[in-house]
């Protein structure tokens, strides 16, 4: 019999959501006890979790990024697996509403309207635009097709898959030291997606800020640690670049003396891009489950060395 | 040989992309002759010419809405076509832009950064509602398209085509007079694609208005005509909908008096959803042209009878 122990803040939800699933040869609780052999839920709270487990065979979490867990002073004698192909659609809605809105200048028609305004000025279109991705995982090509629908042209900076078809153009690390900056100029729009590794750190730096097009705007979905922040919030100051969107930050949730909160041309939401919906994540370890059982090689596989 | 007259206020820019594309056959002007047999522009600036044009064959406009032509006291003794498959993706653009915003609530997102309020609160989503079109010609059916790609229902109530593929449930007049309310009751977003004319004349009234579900929102794009004023106003002030986004007016620009510029719930443009851009009118100015040119029937013919 395998022992599930779910860790979640909507531990109920899943709970409630499992038992109905009826899965075989499974126990669900949300206590831990020596004989748990899964855990499913979000890497914080397991994190505490994982020196009490002797029996541990696989963790699945509700979150893309398992940064949490990718410490080399943390036991790894696990199979970890993380949630794909759920956050995909929820980032795209999120991206393509504040491009949108900042092509059909949503809140300056707005202010219009306050000052009984009738501006008939013409908005932006996004076809035809370039949309540069720093990093193209599941996520990324989710955005990357619903550029192509939008008929926008589409930049992938990646370290080395080239996955997405959607991609018209790919730009490799590996190829050369300027690579990333080739990428930046041409860009209208920088969405990053970079899961929290060593190598993404401050990827968006003062030189990459420098590197874009004075009206480009820039969104982060990804982690905090990609955007140096305080090389943005100088950018921004100076117009270097006309916007930025942050979903995610450095120290979440971002302390009330932060700048960002008051920055100009900067629009936050608070890491609010893709909610964990317990229906859609229960599907992910649903079919992980019943691989598991199987005894077959799970999906959504980590490589701790990699760090995603 | 043929003689254009163009009549548009930017028509400086037409004369200018008209002469570069070197028609067979073809003479340009901006100023009225007696000879003149074609005229490309403005609908408003065609009807005060139409008078003076004894030898007038065809009239290209560059709007999709031909209203101010459709009049029994005008003549109506030449060939009338309308920009069509232009404005489709602009305004597919706009309405996905004013849904999206709504659901990942861009504007309250603001309000909680202005107060430095880390709101950890979920978003919603487009995928799964429904999405209804009172009006379903070529506009409304690129808006279906998008509809599809973000995973929404897709309803359309038309009087008799049934062109779009993308429409998952067609809605029509002719089967009952309830079949209006039958198609508003479900939706999560009305959008308003209709031509001016004496049928669609507040066609949103009290009544449709009190069909659709109190978490509705209704975009229109179409022609002010279409919704009843007063009666939206009402059910914005009693929470009988969600919200509204106007592009289009009974009167424009709008009177600084009228109660819409403060209307809560109530996002306004300026007739700005769709803009005519020469580069993409004046291709299909040249399109029917070479048809013209060559004896064969015109392309986006507008008949006089239906007026649209």
């Amino acid at each position: 019999m395998n022992k599930l122990l779910i860790l979640s803040s909507l531990a109920k939800e899943y709970h409630a959501l499992l038992e109905k699933a009826n899965l075989p040869n499974l126990t669900i609780q949300t206590t831990p006890s020596a004989d748990v052999n899964i855990v499913f839920g979000e890497t914080g709270m397991i994190k505490k979790g994982l020196a009490s487990l002797p029996a541990l065979a696989w963790v699945q979490t509700t979150s893309a990024g398992v940064e949490a867990l990718i410490d080399s002073s943390l036991r790894q004698d696990y199979t970890l697996t993380n949630a794909r192909n759920v956050f995909g659609r929820l980032m795209t809605e999120y991206v393509f509403g504040y491009l949108l809105a900042h092509e059909k200048q949503i809140f300056s028609r707005y202010k219009d309207q306050q000052a009984k305004n009738w501006n008939h000025s013409n908005s932006g279109v996004l076809y035809g635009k370039t949309l540069g991705l720093l990093g193209v995982g599941s996520i990324g090509a989710e955005v990357a097709r619903m550029a192509k629908v939008f008929e926008m042209n589409v930049h992938g900076y990646t370290r080395s898959s080239e996955t997405s078809t959607h991609v018209d153009k790919y730009f490799h690390p590996l190829e050369s030291n300027n690579k990333l900056f080739d990428f930046a100029k041409d860009l209208d729009y920088l969405i990053i997606i970079l899961p929290k590794t060593k190598d993404t750190s401050k990827i968006v730096n003062e030189k990459l800020l420098n590197a874009l097009p004075s009206h480009a705007v820039l969104i982060n979905v990804g982690r905090g640690n990609a955007v140096d922040e305080s090389a943005l919030i100088e950018a921004l100051n100076q117009n270097k670049i006309a916007g930025a969107v942050l979903d995610v930050f450095e120290q979440e949730p971002l302390p009330q003396e932060h700048p960002f909160w008051t920055t100009k041309n900067l629009l936050m939401t608070y890491h609010t891009s893709a909610p964990s919906l317990p229906e859609d994540l229960v599907k992910v370890f649903i079919e992980n489950y019943k691989l598991f059982h199987a005894g077959k090689s799970l999906k959504h596989l980590v490589d701790f060395e990699r760090g995603y």
